[in-house]
């Protein structure tokens, strides 16, 4: 493969709500960007067709053709087979057994790799982001949900069977916490995402607690996101600090029970929520490590943004495809 | 070094309550083992003294001669820094900074090697427990505290700074739990260790409720240990039975929240309490923490007993000793 012919990549992130492409030249600088609404009730084929114009439309953003394109990376929020390019499971998409990477592949005449975008997101971290110089760190996305990833000794670690990383279903309060979307009670997810924090925002505002985000969300909570959880904070909205506030506190813990277990050189927070609000949030929740680490030496906590905001996942993908394609050169 | 020669070597388990050791033969065949109390409170020189006259005693009852002793590995509880034999603080010895290899070396004319002695218990039960086939597994040991080691890649990992596997203090009772000795809330160990579940009986004893733990330690509750629950456990003891399961419980949760993170191939469980009632508290801690895995699949969750009793504490001082020693013909 000669560099001119092969020097760019495509990363995707497809989430539930949104499909963001990107693409990236040999150095992963961004060249374009686009983005849709993911719409996943019509069936996985729509979705895929989504995801091509998406990245079709990046590349003639960036004038890119086809040919010049190394691989395009999906992110998927679910259980991936990434050797035969199968989403095996991906709830928020409602995917099982979707063969993603013939079908968008086939379409694009480009190579697909697929991953799950916690995975890429780490990913990312590790090679572009704040986790760039270290070897040994826990990523913590927080969005809908909390998804995790660890770097032990330099290298990804997903445990024996490769499920692990699952740090926001870490149970923090136990027997009689909230239920989380999992089936189970007091996971991390279900007291600390930004899920949660817009539920417990909306259930006070419906037991009559006033607050600015009914007028931000101009009346329709379903639009509430990170970006009106920011706007109400900087507003300075009662009802919102007090909720964020607990999440930290419960994100504290949490951080402390991964430096507790784990001992690593940082906690890294990625994600929307963190996008729209961590320099907010980030300190409160290294206060709150801090008193719950033993043996508390202010050293053993560390508590880093990501420093990529919304492009962990796209950057992530890409560069995971790089791999996957043994395409070390740009990947490096 | 010829086998004839250096074929023995002893472990030390060094408790804030009881000094344990055992000479072993090149197969790590226990010869002889002795027993003292550790009586703390008279300081370093006079706890070391007692170490040596256990050792001493240990070796006469092997009829095993000092020249033909490799080494001797002394497991304590607290941060050691092995390379200088200086144990740095040990709360429960009221040590700081006490020379141990250094004394007891000098009394002894044994090199003596001085490691954390859950790392030591981590290590017998990678190499002779449960842990042998095993390349992911986490260890929990649970008695007065609760106490915790990785294996992970087939390798003990205790993170940057060394100071990881505190599985006893990650919070599963966020913000009111009860306090724990390390000063925080609702940690583990605070609900479910041995030291947790004697505190609550004679708690509740107190408040008037009735057991036959007051029989079986002759109204003298500061004798409660693994062995008096264990027969109250047996005689059906109500207060008793209550407050194991509920441990287990808890335990279930800390084993379901490694299992989220880490997803290692077993976790691992020793200790006092466990070689005491491991036959009861097993299976119900497998069942909370299939209740608190995500995506449970039965396979997932392997909680193992330990395999080695008390024995862990000694074989894995014994073990530790022989490789720091780089003798990798006794520790093979």
């Amino acid at each position: 493969m000669h560099r001119k012919t092969k020097s760019f990549v495509v990363g995707v992130d497809l989430g539930g709500t949104k499909i963001l492409a990107a693409v990236f030249d040999h150095k992963l600088r961004i060249l374009a960007r686009e983005k849709k609404s993911t719409r996943p009730e019509p069936g996985a084929r729509a979705v895929i067709d989504r995801v091509r114009e998406c990245v079709n439309e990046t590349l003639a953003a960036a004038a890119v053709p086809h040919p010049a394109v190394a691989a395009v990376g999906v992110g998927v929020p679910g259980m991936v087979d990434t050797e035969r390019g199968i989403v095996r499971i991906a709830p928020n998409l409602f995917w099982k057994e979707v063969p993603c990477a013939k079908l968008l592949g086939r379409s694009l005449h480009i190579p697909v790799v697929v991953v799950n975008d916690v995975q890429a997101g780490t990913l990312a971290v590790q090679r572009l982001g704040a986790g760039r110089k270290l070897r040994d760190f826990v990523c913590m996305f927080i969005g809908t949900g909390i998804g995790g990833g660890l770097v032990l000794r330099g290298e990804s670690y997903r445990g024996a069977g490769g499920m692990g990383g699952e740090v926001g279903h870490m149970v923090v309060v136990a027997r009689d916490g909230p239920r989380c979307g999992c089936g189970n009670r007091g996971c991390l997810e279900a007291v600390a995402s930004r899920g949660a924090i817009v539920r417990r925002v909306i259930s006070a505002m419906e037991k009559g607690r006033k607050s600015v985000v009914h007028d931000l969300c101009d009346g329709d909570t379903s639009r509430v996101r990170s970006r009106i959880l920011a706007e109400a904070y900087r507003e300075g909205d009662k009802l919102v600090r007090e909720v964020i506030h607990d999440a930290c506190e419960y994100l504290g813990i949490g951080a402390a029970n991964l430096i507790n277990v784990l001992n690593p050189q940082a906690v890294i927070l990625g994600g929307g929520l963190i996008e729209a609000l961590g320099g907010t949030m980030l300190p409160r929740i290294a206060k709150a490590a801090r008193a719950h680490v033993i043996g508390a030496s202010a050293d053993r906590v560390r508590i880093l943004d990501s420093g990529l905001g919304d492009d962990a996942g796209i950057l992530g993908s890409g560069l995971a495809a790089l791999e996957a394609r043994g395409d070390a050169r740009l990947a490096a």
